[in-house]
């Protein structure tokens, strides 16, 4: 079960922010998080592997890439963390851990969680929780956004944030409403505007949308191609012996 | 498999009584426990996890919190155990083992457990289950109490009240008339007034029915997020890579 | 996968005889160990656990039970082992070498394993299989007894009979002709008159058939409530956060 | 997952050839290998358990054996090692290894393996895979026998085939064209003559023909009896508690 | 889980490339090593074993083989590894990581890994992805050779090229377009002359397609034979004790 993260770089860090970018609906979090990467020019700063991790390799810009990376910005003191998969329900717990033990390495002062929720009136809402009260008073000051009183969410950022209250640990889920379908760059845009106002980081997201099909593509490939990759190993198993095994 | 008990706060508690609210029929159990822990304004003792517990937070009066919770109350000198999931299957054994190391740890000196079961015939009754004969004795003279005399009851109870009768140990099941449907806050009043009566502890249980639809609201916000959560995971899944893994 | 036998009485037994009773058709070894463990006034010598057994309580005369439980009786010599579940097939060859270890621990000098088997003919016959060729005489020798000459029996009582061949150790198959359906007292009375015959101990099988419609209800409440509380718990997981694991 | 070997016997044996019949398209291992063991008058050498093997008992004229043996002739200096179940998969590289063990420790000079294939012509032919180069030669010139150049095979033989191939030792499979349907007495008479021609031991298999019937009911009664006990087993756990694990 | 290498050859080998052919869309690895093993007069190297493999041997010029499988060439400087089975998705980790270890052992200098992608045009381009930004560039001047920019790909070939990419290893996945159908010699064909021309060795592959009907029938054979004895596999575990495990 063993998750490891692979640090490939020296970065110059002072208590960072760690910003999460998971897959979920509308694929909001890998979405903002690949473009957060791209405008702020975020440097790799390695990969996360587990023995539960699909075995597969991304390819952006014609490079072959590790599917769960880590970037950073000395500049914007900021560290990312991206999956372009989702991480299966029997590694959140153990991923989640590891997150909390990079946090006291490198002394990040807090976690921001980007993520999607569906969509209840006209799309112009940020849905938010925070793991600390003081938290939920800045946040609530800011444009479109919304704490959420009653509810409960799953996954990586589920147990980031109950950990969180529980140490008294800045860690915030942002959600945005988004579409059910394929992806949302509206989303995205969303929840970066908001995270910009956060992190006081100036993010051009109206090039977001302006690029929306450029990304729709790009992110469309890899989904795409992940899937017919899934779909030929499907078929090769059927040719061959893998049902053997079914 | 590792079940932990996480206690984060001293109470000065002699040889407390122990509640267990676990879901259930009609979410009896969790309901009534929630309740308990409102109007007797108990503090948090911590929370329990598990390697098989479903990784998400629940988000009650805006904060995250672990779906397995311990509350305690000095003034009451009671102990309370909330879970907002089901406990799965293969950790029920491990869970009441703990529970057992819990008792003899803080010297609790008796376990009541709460739930639901089918209606019989005009939802006025609560049915029970006792570890020790002495115990049939003082709950047939309660209001609405009925002692069960064959039949089997499973989970984390049934195994508390077996390893009960075997070690002598007082433990009582109290199962209020439910309808099946998603909660039953009647039946979930029926079973505190019951508990009140052991514990001589006036617990308004008026209140409840008339907050009914508050708490339903409430509960209903939990177990939706829950569902919702579990679906846009099960749909990111989808659109991503996870059916590698089916 | 630990199976562990938990001693809680002192018998002075003298190479008793072991007598089994795991359900199976018609639930013949169930009912019948219940029955021969009331009519002998057998007192508790212990109980069975395991992590695959079922985490449940049986509740009889207003007892909560372990559901694989032991009974002894010093005056008549002999050990019953009854369990009120399906021996899961994973723990077949755990359990049947633990009760090798408890036959030469106890010096037990013979085991009978009572039983059920689809209906040939009349249901007037007890069919049997013994490890030993001597065994087989002897039981001929009994009214309304037949030796299986071709074959095969699953479960516990197949292992223990090809080891029992093996190591030449006495241990005897009781299967009476039964229904199908939900339980048949007539064929838990015929093999308890088979094991009477076998062991000269005088049991009052008339009584069985007489108080069926007692035993029925009894055990019919058992089954029903384990089959309710299974049900309850299915739908408990339904609207709780359950399918999360499906 | 220990697979074991017990040896309950001491044989007499010079480098004897070993003969596996295990189950397989017809039954053709196990019916003949059967009546071999009848036909030459084995004696029991052992047999073999295994975590994933199914806990059950054969019983064959009146006698309870475990469904895994082996037999030994000190006058054909000949080793069978009959399954009544077919070997699961998970088991398959573990009990190879295993025989390989048997192998080196008893000077085993040669494995042959028995068993069926789909009838591709005129039901007269045996089929056969041989690890050496210099086995074909000697089997090419066989009565019926057809050297397969182009294939695969499956389960233990193939394990041992290919470990044979690359260890220089020798392993003949014979497959005889089988109909698909219950058991081909047919088809194991035709690999019986050709073990026969190969081990120049004579085999009055006509006898297997004429018996047919008398064997068919013999093993059909096993495999029914062990269907009809898996399916009084499913029943039992469809009455009792079994669906809790389901 | 334990995946071994088993060398038993003696090769003279200076930093050879490493060519691997596992199955996958139209068999294209698998059939393509096949033909450049056969045509290039390779040795056998060794074979490859691993719990989760499937327990078989193929048979190929009438002698049963390891499916999979290793081979070298003193003279042309190369290893070849082929594959008969898809690599279990919980193997790809471990195997690649295996692979790896023989690379730094045996000092090769490149691995190359053959196989087929979804015909997008006119069945003439062989795409290609590659661990080092070099490799890119002398690729693209290849004849039919495109570069993909944005994608995902999985199995062993996709672990090779992230890792290879992270440690500036030279890693190379050609994948020729290929029907989906049984298999597709035209793409094997490509894939080879790509791969000729890569490594400055002429491999006759108009001889690929002039063999097509015989490779045809040989692979078809493979794969057939590898279905029938699965299917005869599920037969033989229904007609006998099987189920049980079901």
């Amino acid at each position: 079960m063993a998750i490891e993260f692979h640090i490939t770089a020296k970065p110059k860090l002072k208590s960072p922010v760690l910003v999460e970018g998971f897959p979920g609906l509308g694929l909001v979090g890998t979405i903002s998080a690949s473009y957060l990467i791209e405008k702020l020019k975020m440097d790799p700063l390695g990969y996360i592997t587990g023995e539960q991790f699909p075995p597969l390799a991304a390819v952006h810009s014609h490079r072959p890439l590790y599917p769960a990376r880590m970037y950073y910005s000395n500049r914007h003191n900021l560290v990312v963390f991206i999956s372009e998969f989702v991480i299966p329900i029997g590694a959140v717990n153990e991923l989640s851990e590891k997150i909390y033990q990079f946090v006291r390495k490198m002394k990040v002062r807090k976690i921001i969680s980007l993520g999607g929720i569906a969509i209840k009136g006209e799309q112009d809402t940020v849905y938010s929780i925070a793991s600390l009260p003081e938290l939920d008073k800045q946040l609530e000051k800011l444009n479109k956004v919304q704490m959420i009183k009653e509810g409960a969410t799953t996954g990586v950022t589920g147990v980031l944030l109950a950990r969180g209250a529980i140490e008294k640990y800045p860690v915030i889920s942002l959600l945005a409403e988004s579409h059910e379908g394929y992806m949302d760059p509206k989303a995205a845009s969303m929840v970066l505007e908001t995270l910009s106002d956060i992190l006081k980081i100036s993010i051009d997201t109206s090039a977001l949308e302006n690029e929306a099909k450029v990304i729709d593509e790009k992110v469309k490939h890899v989904v795409d191609k992940a899937k017919t990759a899934h779909t030929d190993y499907k078929k090769a198993q059927d040719t061959s012996l893998g049902p053997m095994y079914g």
